[in-house]
């Protein structure tokens, strides 16, 4: 059966998000990244990057969320994850995945995860940088309703793990960014997403005029 | 006909060797970013991103490294250029592709293009963090002789490139390094690298015991 470690909230969403659209069987294991686990011996041993996700299959590790999600797409073409038949079309949903994780995800990272956290001109030097990656999704990439236009595709559990960060900090603004926030809300009501925060212990992020209440 | 819009030795080369490899047809558009030309609007009408590479293609505009090259390999199956029949061998190469776009090169671009120019203790802590990463390759990710083992793949051009910037940085030690300055020699021999550096202008780096003559 598949393994997947993961850290609840962190990027490694975007992977067990797929899983569940996928109707795959899998089983879950806890890397806390604020405890470190994921540079202990036995984890490194997964992966050497000391970084989830890492999915663990029958014929190995895979680790990086958009080659596991594209993994996931195509091992299971019944979910529609993907675009299966354009190799087109999956270089650009793959395209978009490849921004998230190397411009949006770091940016967006070090406005709200350094350690020590970012002060004053700092930290608004980094939340500015990270905000004009989200204008970018927002007026260029994020096509809608979904992330790739009229399907679902694992894009959109990925961007669905960012934009949750920038809603949990104030930094979603509902009118600078209103198919952000739109594709959000679309996200988060999706069945496997509902079960993959219950799975994570987490809540949904809701849009700051919603009142504070578990789902 | 494809076009590529790259800068001269920057990451763009990574597409352009898989290109090469394929024996596609293409034309080159220069950018040059240490002028900003990826900043002007005729280039951010085509990648709204304001970086390179960016393939215009007869369907629509690729961008991301990884995106364009395993692109180039499925529409080029002639070529071997990835394992296109294991789902699963493909997304081990886009993992390998993932970590040098979202870890390696953002670590290695801190350390020898920040501007201004990192000095003293802040460049030694980005050589080091960068350098950390390629001891990841060396060590736990390049199976030898290629990235991906026996076979040749996109994600070995892609390799070199970061390879080649660390070489001419004095930063690719030979001890510390074996591997790594093995698999920049033989991508460096092939004949599509070699006809890649010679459209972008350029020389191969040398190993420093190497004369510094032009092939």
């Amino acid at each position: 059966m598949l393994k997947l470690y993961y850290s609840p909230g962190a990027c490694a969403m975007a992977s067990h998000i797929a899983l569940e659209e996928a109707h795959a069987e899998y089983e879950l294991v806890k890397i806390d990244l604020r405890k470190g686990e994921q540079k202990t011996p036995d984890y490194l041993a997964i992966n050497p990057a000391g970084v989830t996700p890492a999915l663990v299959t029958e014929l190995g590790v895979l680790t990086e969320n958009a080659a596991i999600m594209a993994w996931l797409a195509r091992t299971h073409p019944e979910a529609n994850l993907a675009d299966l038949d354009s190799p087109f079309q999956f270089a650009r949903m793959q395209a978009f995945n490849g921004f998230l994780a190397a411009s949006l995800h770091p940016a967006i990272g070090k406005a709200i995860f350094s350690h020590p956290a970012l002060e004053g001109a700092a930290k608004v030097q980094a939340e500015t940088a990270a905000l004009a990656k989200y204008d970018l999704v927002e007026h260029h990439l994020l096509k809608g309703p979904w992330a790739m236009g009229e399907q679902y595709t694992v894009a959109d559990g990925y961007l669905s793990v960012f934009t949750r960060w920038a809603r949990l900090n104030d930094l979603l603004d509902r009118e600078r960014f209103p198919k952000l926030n739109a594709h959000l809300n679309l996200v988060q009501s999706r069945p496997a997403v509902i079960k993959v925060l219950h799975l994570e212990g987490l809540q949904p992020a809701l849009a700051s005029h919603e009142p504070l209440v578990a789902h």
